[in-house]
């Protein structure tokens, strides 16, 4: 099996969002010697526990656990992020400096905070603005086009519907230190069980994919493939 | 990559279904050396063109050219399949006499022939009976869990909504072959152009993918996967 | 608030099948003295653990810890059951006989058994037919109309989508012993991690509760109110 | 049966669209001793009917029947409401200043006038920034979480399908009242029939529910109960 | 514009749905001289009011005062109806036999009597085996094809989603004739108050066009124009 | 058949769109002397091929073939489009000045250019804001409502599900001065083979239509229709 290394770029509207909603996948990813940048769309200074310096210093930690460079970016700021075009060209700015393989961003429907939507549509069109050659604000970069986006859910109720396919990734390798990953974001698990709901949720995505703990990944484009040995293993147990 | 080969076993409700809707995927598939059998749940016989010792020449004929097995299952004739209890086991009875690794079925979705969305059902549902150890009619056959479900769709109006990621199949290699294989059902040409409109069918969807020809297939479940590097080029061209 | 006893008729495919997707509901239910009946459609004859001798005698076993009167219906046995109108009358009669206020049946949906779909739909049928009153195969039992109908997901692949309200029931007092229920199907247990995948899913909906386990009922219908104080709590914690 | 009041917010895009698409709902929470505001995101001055000042004496008129408290909030002007992060923060401050129990707003999906769409995102979106600690611009304002989140449709056309289940609130006893309210929008009566249309609407689902006359509520949250005694009536006529 | 005269077959479950569903729009039709033929697959004989003869003779009258031809199709009886091949069949032998231009049925969605849910369906598949060369049973009758295949929705809760472009048909100068269309379903009108619902119906969706009442058809297939000026009026008013 | 002449505007976000998506619709149109303005909200300033004077020039150009008017107006650039109020009230001046018939715009969903998705919300609101008397901005031009709205895909990735009735445009006649049209494009031909693409497309959509080519369009409005004869073909062959 290939072991192809990937430029990865995980994008979050606040500090904890990449952690909690695909972080044991970044583990695996880097363990393998991926390279990861992430964004960071907001320093999360609307929240009700921990100042703007405290959770960017959280994020920071998380990153250095990861072994990821970190960016912060400015939209807005928390709860103040727009889905307009001049934000979408601020994250093609980010892709085409980052230059990834892969583009991680959360996903767009369901009953969720707003900036997470947000965060998911300007993903989805910055992907298309940072390979056009024709943008003056962007000429200093690049045109760069990622070859894979997936999607992840931050909370269960980000989650598509059970009948569009996705990917479960195997984490059961990385349980522990996603829960110290986890762990960096304190402020935030002061008043809410974030680890304990996170734990739950891949336990249970990985009790139904046969292993011990699983995240998903929701896979924005069609794959293209010449033989059906390309493909990796179908989920069919229940 | 990976080059393993499969046992492939493709399920159709009429002698043509499985060469006009993953005609071309069969013959990369067996060019790389997968085993491949052909199972047709009716021999045509309702028809406007062709009797049906003609349709079951024909799809004999097409198996020759694909070099796979061919059987005729008995479930009631065409236009006259019922989405039972007792089909379910007949088809399940197939599966385990086959054990495939891979099984590819009609979708079952949109507005066609009845007989489509009857197979499609009752292939979804023999691939959990194939695998249940207590079926007494089934006990001379010992259980067998398949590997991959693929759905493919006979026409146009068959194909799920774009919204469902999927995986495309370049066929450019196989396309001329596949003119030929469809061709096989010259009963089904006389009055449809049917080899035209799959082709261009094929066509787009292989414009559409930066090839020149691919044919669709619906995966049924999730895929899991360890680490990125598993997985299948993305398509991302527009 | 109102402590209504109610009658209630919980139908089920499988032995176990009641038990794994609301036997927490159900326990609560019994211990405000409602009054359960259960309804099996097979004795899981077909599954690859547990002779049909066992399996009703572990289903017998966990009706006695819920207190509850249990049926098993004859509807063509396990993998074999069919959504036909003759099947929607045997349901009706048995609503007919057990006179409930709510009916509990599987969801339809998603990728499942195939006998949890056809439950659905017969359940589906059976409450209409259980109140029209020319139906002279059932003309020994008076009509009857139950009051509510709510569906419940075997599998979290059974799970409607997340867009649609459905109720989430607090089961943290039930959870102890309905993992004894679930223990009575123990030849289930064999092979499958049951007991844990649906402790981790009654879990993971607790805790984007803000409780500890909840399982969820899908409402068939629409609610009448005559003001909005007849409504319970909403869940808005993330 | 409770008789907890409530505090009520109810928002519209326009002077009339609170009145026409729940006007019975308020009228017969305002005669339990429910506390009810309304917020009108605009004078409705791009209207071909009516001046602002009409407009605004039309809703204050029909705020008095009611017994409402009334406030026009300036979110950019009718036919120019945009759905920013801005005007989200907008609404959070009505929402805190409010301090409401329950929150009606528009539904978002169909074919109908934009503003409609604006105002019920926005209002999806501000429910959370209220009740967020760190938000600097509504730090005048103590947090608010309300309890109950409920969307209206103002026209048939922005109905969710039917399939998603609604609470139908009976406003039989409201139903000639509400008539009156509805004329209060005299301006908006000269070349549309709107109050034969919103009666025929509430007509025919009251038939359908076995009852007079109904408005319908769409609930965005998940219920949760400890027993099903806590629910309401299932409407199971047709 | 044309005044094309159409065969009309309209299909129903029982004796009533027609009448209730679309019984409007058949009036304006055989006004302008199409020739219409009803065909009801059970004479009600499950209903609690009143006998099959009664509903037969009521179903007569009606059909005498549409000037149409009636037909009691034998396919299992009230409450029994399967969605069956055989019964697929017979029901493309129904076709075969009429030769009707337009064929209407009932939808198949929504929360609605199992018996629509049946006919719908078989109708569906029916249109497709009637116009099949080689189907033995119905070689006595020759083969047929339809030119428009349209659905009604016998109640609300059947109706498809409002996103889904619908055709609204004026019934205006029917609607006095409609209610004793549906008048002389007498049985049926004791304990329910279908008429007051079917004419609330009506006029909602009238009012919504610009209209008195208008009744919706539904179409099963694309429409094939040359040029825009083949179109009907669109519904542009809200 | 009526051969009303039509006022037509079609509105695409760049010089290209238009062609591409019904460009073979607008060639029949002004053949049988409707009249045809373009506007067209970029200059393609943005792309990787082609300056935005080249852009300009070719998509005149093609206007001149089409015998069509064509504006360009400024929405923020190409990539930099918003979904905003006041973009809204810029596309209803351009609707008031041309006065169209029949408005033709680009469909919403789909996985495709950000601008595209702009702009048919743009013109969804924008043809409510020319009809309303009160919008002091245009208070220079007389308000104006649209007969027609449809809405056309410029990729095969933008087509709404095939559930959804569409129609299908018989461009046979057209195809070759099609092509001639979409080859004024000449720097977007560069590098991407969208002349084969969209006719591959085109031609798939005839073959399946029983023709030779066709392009689609999705109605935006139900249509209201007094006969049945007022409706054009039905496409009823596979």
């Amino acid at each position: 099996m290939s072991n192809e290394q990937f430029r990865i770029l995980a994008v979050g509207a606040h500090p904890d969002d990449i952690e909690f909603g695909c972080g044991g996948i970044l583990l695996a990813e880097v363990e393998r010697r991926s390279v990861l940048s992430l964004c960071i769309c907001s320093r999360g200074e609307a929240g009700t526990n921990g100042t703007p310096e405290e959770r960017e210093e959280e994020a920071r930690k998380a990153a250095r656990l990861l072994g990821a460079t970190i960016e912060f970016l400015e939209l807005g700021g928390d709860c103040r992020l727009n889905a307009s075009a001049s934000n979408n060209l601020a994250l093609a700015r980010v892709i085409r400096k980052a230059r990834p393989d892969v583009l991680l961003s959360p996903t767009a429907g369901g009953n969720q905070h707003p900036d997470h939507i947000v965060v998911s549509l300007l993903c989805r069109h910055a992907t298309r603005l940072a390979r056009y050659g024709g943008l003056g604000e962007l000429g200093d970069q690049p045109v760069h086009a990622i070859k894979h986006h997936f999607e992840y859910a931050i909370t269960p109720g980000a989650e598509p519907p059970n009948d569009r396919p996705k990917l479960r990734v195997d984490i059961g390798a990385q349980a522990e230190r996603w829960i110290e990953l986890m762990e960096c974001h304190a402020t935030q698990l002061r008043t809410r069980r974030y680890v304990e709901l996170q734990t739950a949720r891949a336990r249970l995505l990985g009790l139904t994919s046969g292993i011990e703990y699983a995240q998903a990944l929701y896979p924005v484009d069609d794959f293209l493939i010449h033989t059906l040995s390309e493909l990796p293993a179908s989920v069919r147990l229940f």
